[in-house]
């Protein structure tokens, strides 16, 4: 991330890397064969109100650090900062800067440009989160655009307050996804200079990145501004849109519990108050928090596409769609036993299973070994039904539909932390970002040069034409009902139809979340956090 | 810093590797030939109380991530970030952790063991905070079992409170260095256990890391927990040491901005309150903030051996100190005029000379081309006094008093960043820490390799013995009043005698940190920070 472990020289000079953007300049830098432009600002913004574009300037900006990161709520450290390791970076509302990584600083390169937009809910993370974020790889591999982003998040995103006040905070409850298509039409309007194709841009992200990818599918004035999507682990079963009668009482309760005499006063108070007011209103709530979330409406989002009809804008986009085999039902944080689950015995495990399938326990394994034949067993205590579910069942949808193809995938590839963990939520991103080997649990030598190869090809051959074939692997049908096609991404990649059907349909349904227990025996007391 | 980028398999079992402590076992990490061990506690503390021991456990803790660092009252962006790039971290009070790197994990092994105790002034930084502090490559180059470490800082680590509550709040001006204390004694008594020899603690630290450890030199409850001190652009001239009565005034005044019903509620309320307070209070005082600092008291400081008499349990420790050509004077953010320094015309260089130093412009260049034969003479617009003078003249003091042997050395090499850049405040970590490429700003292929071996080299070597001298860099001596000896880390390592002296003489004495200008045209506007 920042900085890379360099084995190769930089040129920052002040008059080199420097391009000329509508607006004004920018200096950059230059790392053997890809310049970088971190922290460039794509909109400004005013707390509760729309994005807007940035003045020209006279001179030339540096963009060669990040710039800040939206204001978090709260930041714990969870335990998967070893398995996830996070750069975490300074907050500010003032957040709207994304990042580029090119291969060409000239007009008429026209590569493929690939956006990622980052994960953390509706309501955390940054473009530059995760490690595995760091796009010089993709791009170096690829000979892509890499652009990655931030925006507003949480409490000065997604609180709708039109109920307090319909005319001056009408888009409150979706400025955060009014940020993203603000950064698209950057895009748009000033990739060329950095050498990508202004009509070629595909629109990627993970968890909530995915769950943005899919909202700016339904979002009409983002139509023709992207013309691909990759949503990774970003739709999961039972999943809902916030409706707008939801999200005007969220605001309103914010509202009173901020008991203010002006409610003009929302636009300046200390972020912290905010924070804590809306910390409160979600202590009272169902789930112990606010959702944060895009709010169905006439003009940033029109309610996903699993629920509602596929808008026309968008019918005309490819996708690529999947999930990881773990999910949040990973073994981290050994809750079901001590030790590693490869270390467990047969009897120890059958009891495992037993408590967790009851009678269904047999018929469990028998069709989790129908699916991954010589799997360990243990593994059917670990594998997640509702990502995986949804991404195939979305595919469906699409396809009803009429709109362009999509192509399901699930990443399946054990990491040997732990002595063996199932996938887990994000795992899958250092290997489509060509970056595994910046991930201490999950890197396999060998292993994992290859993998990444393949995936981050698929995921760069997809940019590029709109189809993730290329001769590097297995051939990939688009998913339809009647194939059930899907690509596994594992030691043995592989295309596997309606492989695991039967097990979907044995696994109980859950919340979207399962609780990610804390390990007991965990160095940090007392949950640390960075609080407000 | 976390992660590397790896080339290599870590090991990360639930049984390996496991050190079983004086009180419990901690499970850590094994990354092909050093173990890790992240966020190990040291302490306990309650807000403005001295630290406590951390009492027994059962079973095994983990210890593969970091712990949080402490909190800062203010935390901005600076242009640096490019320079020195940041590790960022969730902040917490609780924040007594340290990591450990070593190449053993039996207690024979009894390697030096080498602390590291980070910069930021008393105010802010972390054990983690640049990416030149990650222990891995010092570890596995010397041989050595690296300790960096968190403590209190600003307002909870040096508010002096004993003003209100001369009982209960006695030792509030220094719980920072108290802290420290305690994370000597844990070394002490923990160490072997991670292959370390507890009768060989070197303490590091630069810029504040060197005021601590100037500061624990004149200790006398810290006498004996270490055995060499190394000091890092840690001295300046013109340095005082802070009074009680002026630290009791500044702890009086935050109380009265707090308006508290009960002074106890100080231990509980809100951190950012707190800081809050400390904010308005320094707003009001010369210099805009409040001086963070050891108290003089007859505990935890005796006042820095530069003004008062070397306490005697400290005398027979051998110090390696110096600092680098630029430190807060270099040209990063071409304050004097746009372009890269060695791009201006002659005509411009000796009109900038002439406006700095007047009609002493020619003696000055004089003076820098005999102390740097050949250095463009553009470079004595950069170069630092104070760091400089004070690192010499500790040597002397030492001396006088008896002391045991101080080496000198000066920092010199020039940066690619910018078109070539002044050695900065801290630029010289990544070479004794073996890091050079991590850095952007100041990797030169075939020269940073170069020289980080013979500055890792001298540091392990004076670790090992007291004596920084090793086969592969030039005979250097003890600095004395009469050789002027200084060991210069450049391209070209040589010792030189007396050879700046001139030049000192004829700098004009400036305060501790000159104003480093913002870049005009940065892409942050508004001064992004993680307020409170």
């Amino acid at each position: 991330m920042y900085p890379r472990k360099l084995t190769r020289s930089v040129i920052s000079n002040p008059d080199y890397p420097v391009v000329e953007t509508p607006k004004g300049k920018l200096r950059g830098l230059w790392e053997e064969g890809v310049f970088l432009f971190r922290g460039v600002q794509y909109a400004t913004a005013k707390r509760f109100h729309l994005p807007q574009e940035v003045p020209a300037w006279e001179g030339t900006k540096e963009a060669i650090i990040y710039g800040p990161v939206c204001v978090e709520m709260h930041t714990p450290i969870a335990h998967d900062q070893y398995n996830v390791p996070h750069y975490h970076y300074i907050q500010d509302e003032e957040c709207h800067y994304l990042n580029i990584w090119t291969k060409h600083i000239e007009k008429g390169a026209k590569k493929p440009v690939m956006v990622w937009i980052h994960g953390g809910g509706f309501s955390t993370g940054s473009s530059i989160e995760l490690y595995a974020y760091d796009g010089h790889e993709l791009c170096d591999f690829g000979d892509v655009v890499v652009v990655s982003l931030n925006h507003r998040l949480n409490c000065i995103g997604y609180l709708d307050l039109s109920a307090v006040d319909e005319k001056e905070y009408k888009y409150t409850g979706n400025l955060g996804q009014a940020d993203l298509v603000a950064a698209l039409r950057w895009i748009r309007d000033n990739i060329e200079a950095f050498g990508g194709d202004p009509d070629n841009v595909t629109i990627m992200g993970q968890s909530g990145g995915g769950g943005k990818v899919n909202a700016l599918l339904q979002t009409p004035s983002a139509a023709g501004l992207f013309h691909k999507a990759v949503i990774q682990s970003g739709v999961f079963e039972g999943g809902k849109d916030l409706l707008p009668e939801e999200s005007r009482e969220i605001g309103k309760k914010v509202v009173e519990a901020l008991n203010l005499k002006d409610i003009r006063e929302i636009e300046t108070i200390p972020y912290y108050l905010l924070a804590r007011a809306a910390q409160k209103v979600g202590g009272e709530m169902a789930g112990g928090r606010i959702r944060f979330a895009p709010v169905k409406d006439d003009d940033f989002f029109f309610g996903s596409c699993e629920l509602n009809p596929c808008i026309e804008g968008t019918k005309n986009v490819p996708v690529l769609i999947g999930s990881v085999l773990g999910e949040f039902d990973q073994n981290f944080n050994q809750v079901y036993a001590p030790g590693s689950k490869n270390s467990w015995s047969e009897d120890q495990v059958w009891s495992l299973l037993r408590q967790v399938y009851g009678d269904q326990a047999e018929a469990v394994v028998a069709a989790q070994q129908k699916a991954y034949p010589g799997a360990p067993i243990v593994d059917s205590l670990f594998i997640n039904r509702g990502g995986r579910v949804a991404a195939r069942d979305w595919c469906r949808r699409r396809e009803k539909e009429g709109c362009a193809p999509a192509y399901n995938w699930l990443f399946t590839l054990e990491s040997p932390f732990n002595g063996g963990t199932i996938a887990w939520h994000n795992v899958e991103e250092a290997y489509m970002f060509h970056n595994a080997c910046y991930l201490e649990a999950s890197y396999i030598p060998g292993v994992s040069e290859r993998l990444q190869d393949i995936m981050t090809g698929a995921w760069v051959q997809f940019a590029r034409t709109g189809d993730p074939n290329f001769v590097g692997m297995p051939l990939w049908h688009p998913a339809t009902e009647e194939n059930g096609a899907c690509m596994i991404f594992d030691r043995v990649v592989r295309e596997e139809c309606h492989h695991d059907d039967a097990l979907m349909e044995l696994l109980p349904q859950k919340a979207i979340m399962s609780k990610n227990a804390r390990h007991p025996l965990s160095t940090f007391g007392g949950g640390p956090r960075q609080s407000l």
